[in-house]
């Protein structure tokens, strides 16, 4: 049927108005084809190491991607039909929840998911035709057909997407083996690098705690049962991961806050912690106190501190209590960086060997408090849309509100933040024309000359995360 | 004089560049005849079951809007000379306060109140002149002359307008005989049902909460001196509600808190209240428990719980002591719906008969919280632009800050709350013609298949509220 | 070298939309030569007065100027390389800052501050080449050289500037000589009035409360010793001020509260506060009593109080002990107007002599709060957008935000609040370039009518500022 077929439009995302357009693809064209750096993400570094096949489109592209999932859940699909929780799904359960794909595939129009897995089915597998109850199994048999293929490996991809950098996210305690073996895998050309992503073991409130802070200990052979043990282990395992390849550290908590105790009310609560004794604000007032505590390791070790805060996780106890976390359940709420990086900065917000990137979803903070804090902290970056905002209107939005305080120089460069591998390339592409188009506009409007957007859009995908993240120049394996 | 004439462009509201204005004209067209569907407003039902003519222009569109009253308020006029509280003016204290909102008229250029009563004056009443000293008088004459006529009546406006369903708002002790008397009409053929909106009596400070609670029971016929008679009275009303039309009840608070307390709690603070000797903080916590009983009785009873949260009412204490509520001095203050709706949510979030509507005037809970809520919960809806943001610049951010997180099927469906009869159809218009405009945009920039947008346009209407709102199909008297 | 040529576009900020810009354009012409009222800024008086040579280029556009020196700083030039707090820098050292200006150029493509400065470059200095390190020099000698000249001595500017109303921003002890030496100096024509700027006299907490408030009680001759001295002495110098020209005052503290004590209360803790006894909740509260008081006095002596709020100032200690207040970081908070100011609109909201203008960087409580605020109440207005987002997006963005709700009649007009004084025109043409091309917007759009838009154009930067701050009508040198 004629209908079904379809190609994303080689224009797309770009300015409508025809001048504007001219301009826009003309910038697109001078950065579409820059490598990607994606210095913050939460690929599995197994899949690379292992470079597998993937299983089968479902498992591709459903099952762990929460975007996906969560609204066909809120129009009624149970979680469990789309493979979330359930292990690996059998043909006829792959194919059904596919089939549930392509039922609601109308409803994700003007999404970026949408946007994105049409990227996918197009530039990566070849695919034109547009998902529908028709399509569905068509399309799964080609996708199916084509995973089977070598050149549709990860590792295959991995050079088609022309990855030059990919980070992953990692526990404190993980031995980092994948991204060892990786690295010394000469059949493997790409710098795959973990991130320090410490946030349970801050988390004082937790019932795991003393537990979770043992085997922080363990992994860092330093006894934990003091906060200075604990404090020695978290500068150890810091450096571990320094050592193997990092260079950031990852912090996601409700407030962003970094109010420091005294030296002896830390190792109070501390041990309070460890004995499950602690009050829930206490367990609060000593979470920031070691968040600013990571800060400091930060302007010793050089690991750039990314924060990403404000999201009430796990908002519905029946959904995590039957499929546990990161299944789309995690809301964000309003978020105040000035008062709670405060202390922080003041601390080492001058350190020349600090830096932290600030990422919100609320919004609100991105002309009021992020920019003026990254347009005077030489420490201060303002991160990349993020999650819910990772999207082309709020991308613009975002552009529009911290550029007119901070220009470009200041801004963390594109972060894909995704789980899910092959939206990699059509979410940096999405970012590259929706700079062009940015830029576009200012030029049209005679706001920025036409050689200056010239520079900014080939720079803002390469040059600027390389910096921001200390990656070294392309092609270097360390920075 | 030629400068007088006036009539809105057919193209108002379309997008300026001309490929992007001929999709939206191609799309509003296929959505400008579709029948109205109003499933939440303030149209008192009398009007529509006396169907007396309209007294006089005033009365029609000044004296009872507090959109236009309180621009002219703030702009040296006393709000008697509107008629704010002072029963019917006669024909020279009409004709008078008509004259000052043509003197003011050119302050209201840009607003929506201009746009609307623009639209309903030409598309109406087919007057053709601008509001102005010099055409005030003409144009009240000849506004007074059609009022006078029988298909200016409301129920000829009704049909006129085609509006299948209107909501009205309805005190729950009310009896609703005119809703009754009107379906059991029949040479009215509309259907016009009402809401339940409880907010006073949940309200467990107020000095008069032993009088409103014993008002409810006696409604009910059951004995409300303690909390699980007013439980049981609030389940029968919203039954009779329903059994009478209601598909929904109405929540306004200052927060849309919904902590439960423990029964005994509860129990022990109702009494207090009754007697007049509840704390400030215990009255806000009774009354975020009694809203979470109303979300408990609407997973019984299937109406659809909308809720308006978050103003500030009467902010002037002595316009409030002359004029009453409702007259314009009512100020949105900022809302959290995460925290606050969290415990309603993990009650009856995921009950298969619970569904609720989020409201905001708040614009940074759209992309932040609604979106994100009603993206993932199967029971939640993100409302319409509600209030001073039903305009067309923020109808317009609405869609940009819901529809990349939710698309377009988790919304609620246009809304148009509104006390001012005749401005029903002019709303409804504004609203197509900003969702054809938007859809027309994501055409043009190639993110959504103008197949998409065309099914969009047509179902956003007439189905989507249907469906939100349990309505059932086109014709269906009760769902 | 050609690519170093540079002219601003006269077509710069109109809508890329060729036919949008044909209006946008037109509107323009009718705005672009009014003359320029600033009814709130910080230039100082003596520069009018003393009517000395520049000094150089790095002084007039750089050391002074924290949106400018603020980024440098970020991307890692010391303040001191930029004449910050080192007194006048001597030729070497102020060439050097430019040549730091010039390499950092490229980063502020995009931002206000560079948009200003090309425009100062160009159409006040004749100068047609892009600021880089080739052109550094040259364009340095070129400034120096005119600076030299009589026609670029200040009060030739302000003359060319065609400023006919200046504020500047006072201390409440200042004896405002310079005022009064300008007014009697039949050389001069321009108006320049002073502003009442006492918000350290109301900080309690300040460990100088004590001997402020003893000099506040010497200009007056008043004895502070007591609240109600204090009182009596605030009104005596805000009554000098207004003698002597001041038509507002000027109110900036983290909040705006407006909470009042009792009597009792407030003597009690200004006894405290000049005892250095008060606590620090205590402190908040008298100030914000102190701030309601202003309002009271507002509402006798007519002055218009405009509010500056929510700016945690000084956010860096470090920065602050080395080179003062001022020098770049200060970053917003959110603001919550509604509470706020309840206290204070039910005071004084409805006196016929009061007038407030509420500003903000948060721009959440735009459509949120002071829209609904300046749109019912008689004494509210809608203050234009405030340092960081006095930026061509934020303003487009604060007319979209709050013009669906009080229309152009209840904002205050363009408010420049530079210390900037080159940049003043540069400011001034851009708000009227943005104005233009907003209603250019909803005149192509058909949401108002042509003739509409022309007369706001017109009266938006002159008359609705003289309204506003009632600065009488164009000629007059008091109101």
């Amino acid at each position: 049927m004629s209908n079904d077929a379809f190609v994303p439009h080689p224009d797309r995302l770009l300015p409508a108005d025809p001048a504007v357009r001219d301009i826009a693809r003309d910038l697109y064209t001078l950065a579409k084809d820059q490598p990607i750096v994606s210095p913050h993400g939460h690929v599995d570094p197994r899949l690379l190491l292992e470079d597998e096949p993937f299983r089968d489109p479902t498992s591709l592209f459903i099952t762990p991607d929460h975007y996906v999932n969560r609204l066909m859940h809120a129009r009624g699909v149970d979680l469990a039909e789309l493979g979330v929780g359930q292990g690996p799904l059998d043909e006829k359960a792959s194919r059904r929840a596919w089939h549930l794909l392509a039922e609601h595939w109308h409803a994700y129009a003007g999404t970026p998911s949408r946007y994105w897995m049409e990227h996918e089915f197009a530039e990566v597998f070849g695919l034109e035709t547009v998902l529908n109850p028709r399509t569905a199994d068509a399309m799964y048999d080609a996708l199916a057909e084509k995973l089977a293929q070598p050149e549709f490996r990860p590792r295959a991809l991995f050079d088609q997407f022309k990855i030059e950098v990919m980070a992953t996210t990692d526990d404190p305690v993980d031995d980092l083996a994948p991204h060892d073996a990786l690295a010394a895998d000469e059949s493997f050309g790409g710098r795959v690098i973990p991130t320090f992503r410490p946030d349970k073991y801050l988390e004082a409130g937790r019932p795991d705690f003393s537990a979770l802070t043992d085997a922080l200990g363990e992994a860092a052979g330093i006894d934990t049962g003091t906060y200075d043990g604990y404090h020695e282990a978290m500068r150890a395992r810091r450096l571990y991961f320094r050592d193997h390849g990092a260079v950031s550290s990852d912090h996601a908590h409700i407030d962003p806050g970094t109010a420091r105790l005294s030296d002896e009310d830390a190792r109070r609560l501390y041990t309070a912690a460890r004995d499950g004794a602690i009050g829930a604000d206490e367990a609060v007032a000593l979470r920031r106190h070691l968040l600013a505590d990571q800060a400091r390791l930060a302007a010793e070790d050089g690991l750039v501190m990314t924060i990403h805060p404000a999201v009430d996780r796990n908002h519905s106890d029946a959904v995590f209590k039957k499929f546990g976390p990161d299944v789309g359940f995690d809301i964000p709420v309003a978020v105040d960086y000035v008062h709670h990086l405060r202390p922080m900065l003041n601390d080492v917000g001058h350190h020349p060997n600090f830096r932290t990137v600030l990422f919100t979803i609320d919004e609100t903070v991105l002309s009021r408090e992020i920019a003026p804090l990254a347009g005077v902290y030489p420490s201060v970056y303002a991160g990349a849309p993020w999650w819910f905002i990772d999207a082309p209107d709020a991308i613009l939005r975002y552009r529009r509100a911290v550029s007119e305080t901070i220009g470009y120089s200041r801004t963390s460069g594109f972060i894909d933040d995704t789980r899910a591998f092959c939206s990699i390339p059509a979410r940096h592409d999405m970012s590259r024309r929706l700079d062009a188009s940015h830029l576009a506009g200012l030029v049209a409007e005679h706001r920025m000359r036409l050689e200056d957007a010239q520079e900014l859009v080939v720079t803002l995908p390469d040059q600027q995360p390389r910096e921001v993240f200390r990656l070294g120049a392309a092609g270097e394996k360390n920075s």
